[in-house]
């Protein structure tokens, strides 16, 4: 099994993002599947590119997408992409379409076909805070898990497709105010590692 | 130099106290100072009696005692332990002291005499999420520390007393309501380092 | 113009349900559209079928269904309702539905035809914080609106529908952690019926 | 009895303060009780002493000073003032001091001599959400009730004094970041009126 992740690229300011230095602590083999690793621009539809990029390059069976979400105190794998796009801030070409669709041929949403609830049941088993979401939200997150999805059901039906939430690195909330939650990136790197672990058992039964 | 930690047993259903198991995790050197440290009990005024036995037993120059603040998202370094002790729940004992006195003689508040500022700043210098705190709760925490203190106001002056706390850890908050902020227990750890150099620092000029 | 509104019963151990207490505290004429309101059940489908059984007894322009968003601290108006039923308690008749679809060969999510956006600065521009949501969670609050979206998209397609969450009543946060929002009963209903000022306003055009 | 309430001017970049604003909201008699109140500045020192030019025009038998407190969900009644100034923004007249004692001469804290836990019961009696504070923080709403209980404890030993905070104003939230509390001002003057009856009842005995 080869299973494709992507993290952003920084944005809104900060110097990191959590997501992918999250995603570059990760082993190259997790329960016995290849750990593939790319980092995707935080741009409105640029994103979607770069994963289908990757897709083509690396022929993975699962692809997650990994993203920061700013003020969750836990991890959070999404269920949901909504075709919707409204950007509270530009993204960082610029961009900030408001309240319109992502794709005029796609579904209202779609779900995420990785296992959801096996993957926030293995973090917790592990002892890290982890929880389904149902939004994630209307920025590039949302973005890239719906063009991830809608790419799966139009033209790579046998891939699963899936998005992660990491909090913010405890460095990015220094300055930010009080009681604004973080979790340390090795934490959720971990975290990753045994969400990716359910994946894998999941897909081999 | 010659520092004392103290840490709480577990207190309210909990298994474990991420305060203990932090200073469990710290080396018996930082900066030059030597470490020495005790778990005292969630018991009311019986953990004063503990800190006092650890003075005497290792003639130290500075003792901080770590306790865990449940819902913090940072390190809290405690400003300020006032006379009253009023316990939402009972301690290990079964004691539970409504709006009393803790020491009839002693005054309303003391302050802490250890470097607040340089600890929360070095701390913060390191990437982890911290702040001054006024107020250490009416529970055991801000009992320990107020006999501490008063114990170094009336026959201990020359040691410098203080009170730093610590979120809950990771494993603690799974099954509580989503949101609750936690800390993995190798940063509080690293936290009370850097807390440790700054007093080092500070009490070496 | 004629808009129906519904308020859920109370559920989950509170003794009123906020939402059906500002509803019933509206006027009969908003802005010139009448206003008609009844009280439906916490209960997995059959809040549906109440609702259906009140656009057959009212014929109304509109339907705005309310509900109680425990914990957040303002006005949310939804946007999306998704295909998924997946209860964390049972309703009011006992059902527990699990991860399951709401309705097999419905959408899997449809979005609010009420103006929420239009709602949402309405609502703030009198002094009354709101917010659009894009998750109106897996209870039998999104189950009521996917119910009332698809029934609008398949058999009723003149009738615009929308779901409004308000916050918890400050008698019903007394006992809940430190920190848990509330606004008042009376405040969440000015909230409403700005909101409906927005929607007549827009459907006016 | 008479009753001096006093409320603060805006301060940092606020329009109105909502305890001013609730105090203005009260009527002139509270369960028998004569009600007087003052605006006072948002001033360093300054606050106090126009606590003490309204003691001695007024003469009252309680004085309870009322600000806010932004970010708080409910009312909270301080029990604690202490000797520490540290400004995090600067006052209306630009004054920042940082880490100083108030009053050279001054215990490191006082407490209130108002019924709180009385007060903070009756509030919830009604509905409202309130309770007990130990921590008045470091701004002006502490140093006025330190200064408060300060000169009460050696000029005006027959005066009772406390300090009540009220959340923000609903409309002081509307660009603040999604989730910060609010009261509307009309409950915050409904929660004063009833730690009024309090103080009244529990002072009459």
């Amino acid at each position: 099994m080869k299973i494709l992740l992507t993290g952003f690229d920084p944005f809104g300011g900060d110097k990191v993002n959590p997501a992918y230095e999250a995603v570059k602590l990760l082993p190259k083999n997790i329960a016995g599947a290849d750990i593939v690793t790319i980092e995707i621009p935080t741009v409105y539809q640029k994103s979607g590119e770069a994963v289908e990029k990757g897709i083509r390059q690396f022929q993975p069976d699962v692809v997650i997408c990994i993203g920061q979400a700013g003020g969750r105190s836990g991890i959070t794998v999404e269920m949901v992409a909504v075709n919707i796009a409204d950007f509270r801030i530009a993204d960082n070409e610029g961009n900030q379409p408001l309240n319109q669709s992502i794709l005029e041929d796609g579904e209202n949403a779609y779900f995420a076909t990785v296992p959801v609830k096996a993957m926030v049941e293995n973090i917790k088993k592990h002892g890290i805070p982890a929880r389904i979401s149902y939004t994630a939200g209307t920025f590039v997150c949302n973005d890239v898990l719906y063009e991830l999805l809608y790419m799966i059901s139009k033209k790579y039906p046998k891939i699963k497709g899936g998005f992660i939430h990491v909090p913010f690195a405890p460095e990015q909330v220094l300055e930010r105010p009080d009681g604004t939650a973080s979790m340390p990136v090795e934490t959720s790197a971990k975290a990753l590692e045994h969400a990716i672990e359910a994946v894998v058992r999941e897909e081999s039964k």
